[in-house]
């Protein structure tokens, strides 16, 4: 057998082993790291520049050292000369791994396939997993006490455990003898919620792994932790391959309802999905698929419904009902799930119609009904999902926003992802933009930039990005509170250009412009009103002015910039301080009810208490929408968040045809 | 759509619904009834005669009348004239069913392709099944209410039917909204144990089925019944086609341990033929299979391992070790049986490695445990499974009899089957034998025997006819006690052939003789002697002298006559009328199971009480074994039979060389 070394890859985490004299390069494709390469291990692309680490990473195990890496190749002496390969860096296909090793992968030699933000949210979880491992020696059999190993087992585990007399599931009874008798009559066992037996392995077995999958519809993504450390040993991430029989949620119903069999179509995909990742995460964390033995999952009703297998229709019309809101806990491979043969599956409860048990995991990271004060969680999608509450009382609802703050049905729109505008800024005097896309670090008025964001290019702009230029274009008066775009007063932009009827702001001129319509801003103005309208119905339910904390769940929680977030009105009054990113809190709640089994119970029992709020029945939504369509929604509120963030006013704008009597303003400096 | 009667088949029970016009026989094999047909319908063959019934059946609902049989043809008239249609019989291939109908097929127009005799043994069984049915009307949705429509489902059997709150399988509660909206939201379901949803149909439904199977070496009996009425709608038996792994049991573990694979192979034929079974039962009750929800099995404990996927080479030699010796429940899907999707299966527990779940149906049949006088149950097989005890103690004991009962090593033996001598008479003036072969009613000293017996042939002497052979030949001085063969003093009969160096009986004479050898006599003998030796030690241990009643379970224990076993010492002391059979007692046991929940969990704790006597290494057993060669193993016991029974006394035998000495008693006549 060939020598192996340990090899872990930062800031992936993944790890594993590999043979001597494996190119980094190799390592990283075996072990699913994310290395760009475009040469094909040529040494010619440069991509794929990696920066060996010293020192002793004794978490890991692993002793690193620059010269366990072979020698600079002629191919690297010759980049580094043209300084092309700058300081300590390695061509990850030149370099040879001759020793243990952690190897940093820098920002641009990652490949970037697709920028998920599920990430794993940092928590600190009690772990307290769902099942249990005991290793017992049976006594030899004796004919003079002819009873079943089956009971041998049952009476150890009773014994030297103080368990409960328990069943053991018939797949696993079957291999307890061939196991007794492997490895000297020791086995161990899984015990799940202390009442099955329901993995029998011979000998000692001292760590197994569960999944937490969040299942978007846009994205999956899956933590893999070990059940008793509750250390994320790995993690992956897939697009949903639903998208194909629709993007959004509805259009997949309505994909249901008018295809026969389209509901198990999309069913096998997503499971086929969820296979494919927990392939992907072991093999990046080293271990055997059959080492995972359970499973959470958070979903939106709809997501929910189909990855059970369950007809969504019900959930496309009113009255919305769910077949079930409930935990449900069943086999992995009842759901063609094929990770340990017994595997369980959680799925978290649904909360109604619109409120899935994505929103249950964010309630579970959150524990708003364990605070004092009054928490507002909205997690954005194509809905909102709204709660609002305290330890007293807990309200939820789902607002449809629409997808525009996903990037859809905005002229240059686009999901965030390389090449997607993420940041704006507009200069107040010249009006000029600029921006920074995901997946380069330089702003776009660097003189670099070109160069730098070459990989990526400018492709669109994505939901952040819309936040930002929506408001920038009212802070510098480019819009108006009502949302029109036009020329401003004393300026001579070519930024602001007619676009028939109604005007645009052209974000980036050139062969492929991206700009910002008219409509585009409708749609912004609709989200916002949406998610305001839902917002606002809980706070007047709750019987409150105020909330005193605002948590941003999921990915475009994680990426707007609450400032902005709060000037378009999309939140309402809150301390700034107050308001924040809750990350990925619907899989961090998976996580949680992974690797915490009391949690489930839990959110068992929140659930049913929490009031539901039907915005589409309620009176006052229609009313609360109108008047949030436009910008800021609030004078007051804007005048002080202004105030707080040394925000500029809004600027005053020309004079426009059928837009006369705009009241001007006094412009402030906004810093830099 | 046509037209359908109802035909009812005796005495096989079987029914159905036939279009009007089917001919009997067309509908016999439409409904899985046994009616002979040689020549395929043509009216030639006479086989397929059968006797329509007049009168009113109302617990099937049937009002048979012959008129509701198309009236005679040409071609029945013709063998009526020639008198080979006697009375009101028809030809089933010639006469059209025009109405209700309850038909009788004669004995001899029953094929006896095998002759099974797991047959349905009649039983009073308090039906309390494992699951009930509710059906329920759940309240329409509501969006100000917003829950699931399984929270409504449990909310209304909480309600209306007082249970508890339970959960339902994913796949059924997948189910749940389809059947809501199809049948004006109300559903029946099926609650497994007062636990668990198993089932979910739209609307009312009353009826659903069990199984209960009796899985043998040799034949697997299923026995398919309302689970709410307790009626057996249906019975089926076919051979266990892991014969041709290995006749018996220890065959088969060989070629499990020979061959990699072998269990997996045995465990799939063994699984197909129970869902031809079941489709078989299903398809004769007129029911879907899908109807079946539940199932109990019995077995020995090679069949019950091999059966549920375990591999049974631990029970092929000592310590002869149970994977499990209690009662497993699973999902018939997991063991690849195709009923209802959720249909349970129940496996009764074994009690020992040579001891299977087969006894513990016995027990449940017999149930020796609530039994004042001392009970001894005895199933004889490949090994004898014995049972003695009463509501204070109960010992259970193994003894390898070998397959001598069964007809198997011996000359000319075969397995009860159509053309196996059953019985035998031996005149102890002439010696001549007379003997009753199975499927032919007449003797064979009728003078119509040869005609009679012509469609079956005289093949073999199955194992009640070698105890009776054996137990005449002893009778009228053809072997002494200890089961030598030789000429009988004063009788001249060339029935007596010396065969090498020892003697044969010739019982029938001819191109295919039959003929009994001294080996043929000691292997009854050894077989005999550890039945005698099993129960020997059993009473012993209990610290009886004398056991109050005998109880035969299983096909041998329905043929042979107790008189004659007890003449040869199968058995042990006891009264006469005391002695009997006790029918397929371990299919009843499983139907017990099936029918009455409760027994489940009684069985579970009556058998772990049960002392389990290991023969082989049991000092004693040898002792005894040897004691018990002889024939009949006590004189006092057998005086004391032949007066009651007036039996006559064993007649002298001519002395033998080597063979001198042998006393001399006097004779007495035997009543015809």
């Amino acid at each position: 057998m060939e020598d192996e070394v340990s090899v872990l890859f930062m800031p992936s985490g993944l790890r594993g082993q590999v043979p001597v004299g494996t190119t980094v390069l190799q390592a990283a494709q075996r072990l699913g790291v994310d290395l760009e390469s475009i040469c094909g291990g040529q040494g010619k692309c440069r991509k794929c520049q990696v920066l060996p680490q010293e020192g002793e990473f004794s978490k890991h195990g692993i002793v690193s050292r620059a010269d366990h890496l072979s020698e600079l190749t002629a191919t690297e002496l010759h980049h580094q000369s043209r300084n092309r390969l700058k300081g300590a860096r390695r061509l990850g296909c030149n370099a040879r791994i001759l020793g243990d090793l952690v190897v940093d992968v820098p920002e641009e030699s990652q490949q970037h396939k697709q920028h998920i933000a599920k990430a794993v949210t940092a928590y600190d979880i009690q772990v307290q997993p769902a099942l249990h491992l005991y290793t017992v020696t049976l006594p030899e059999p004796d004919m003079h006490a002819p009873i079943s190993d089956k009971r041998r087992l049952q009476q150890a585990l009773v014994s030297e455990h103080e368990l409960p007399l328990m069943d053991c599931e018939m797949s696993q009874l079957r291999l307890l003898q061939p196991a007794l008798a492997k490895a000297g009559r020791q086995v161990t066992v899984a015990v799940y919620q202390f009442q099955q037996i329901i993995a029998v392995w011979p000998g000692v077995k001292r760590e197994v792994y569960g999944l937490a999958v969040d299942l978007g519809s846009t994205t999956i993504a899956a933590q893999l932790c070990n059940l008793f450390t509750g250390e994320v040993v790995a993690t992956a991430d897939t697009m949903n391959p639903q998208i194909r029989f629709g993007e959004d949620l509805m259009s997949r119903v309505s994909y249901v309802m008018m295809n026969e069999g389209g509901d198990a179509a999309m069913t096998q995909v997503v499971r086929e999905a969820f296979n494919q990742l927990a392939k992907r995460a072991a093999k990046s964390a080293g271990i055997a698929l059959e080492d995972i033995l359970d499973m959470t999952v958070v979903a939106n009703p709809i997501m929910h419904h189909l990855f059970l297998g369950i007809d969504p229709t019900p959930l496309g019309g009113a009255p919305f009902t769910l077949a079930t809101d409930q935990t449900q806990v069943m086999r992995a491979a009842e759901l063609d799930i094929h990770l340990h043969p017994e595997a369980r599956v959680c799925t978290l409860p649904c909360i109604a119609g619109h409120i899935g048990a994505d929103t249950a995991g964010v309630i579970l990271s959150e524990r708003p009904d364990l605070a004092d004060e009054y928490v507002l969680l909205v997690d954005v999608g194509t809905n909102a999902e709204i709660v609002l509450g305290n330890r007293n009382r807990l309200l939820a609802a789902s607002s449809p926003t629409g997808p525009a703050f996903e990037g859809a049905q905005i002229t240059s729109g686009q999901r965030a992802a390389p090449g997607a505008i993420e940041r704006v800024r507009i200069d107040p005097e010249t009006l000029e933009p600029r921006f920074r896309v995901i997946g380069c670090e330089a702003w776009s008025d660097d003189p670099e930039f070109a160069e730098k964001s070459a990989r990526v290019g400018v492709s669109g702009i994505c939901g952040s990005g819309i936040i930002e230029v929506v408001a920038e274009m009212y802070l510098s008066g480019v819009i108006d509170r009502d949302g029109v775009i036009g020329p401003v007063a004393g300026k001579d932009s070519d930024r602001i250009v007619q676009d028939g009827r109604t005007w645009s702001y052209v974000l980036q001129a050139g062969e492929r412009p991206i700009r910002i319509t008219q409509n585009d801003v409708r749609a912004i103005q609709l989200a916002k009103a949406a998610l305001h309208a839902g917002t606002r119905l809980l706070i007047d339910r709750m019987g409150i002015e105020k909330v005193d904390r605002i948590g941003f769940a999921g990915a475009f929680g994680s990426h707007i910039d609450v400032k902005y977030a709060m000037v378009l009105g999309l939140i309402p009054d809150c301390n700034l301080d107050k308001v924040g990113s809750v990350g990925n809190a619907a899989g961090t709640g998976a996580r949680i009810a992974l690797l915490n089994f009391p949690s489930r119970l839990e959110i068992g029992e929140i659930l049913p208490k929490v009031e539901k709020v039907e915005t589409a029945i309620e009176p006052k939504f229609q009313e609360y929408f109108i008047e949030a369509m436009a910008i800021p929604h609030k004078t007051d509120a804007y005048e002080e968040l202004a105030k707080v963030v040394n925000f500029p006013a809004p600027k005053p704008k020309a004079e426009q045809s059928g837009d006369e009597g705009r009241k001007r303003r006094s412009r402030r400096r906004r810093p830099a």
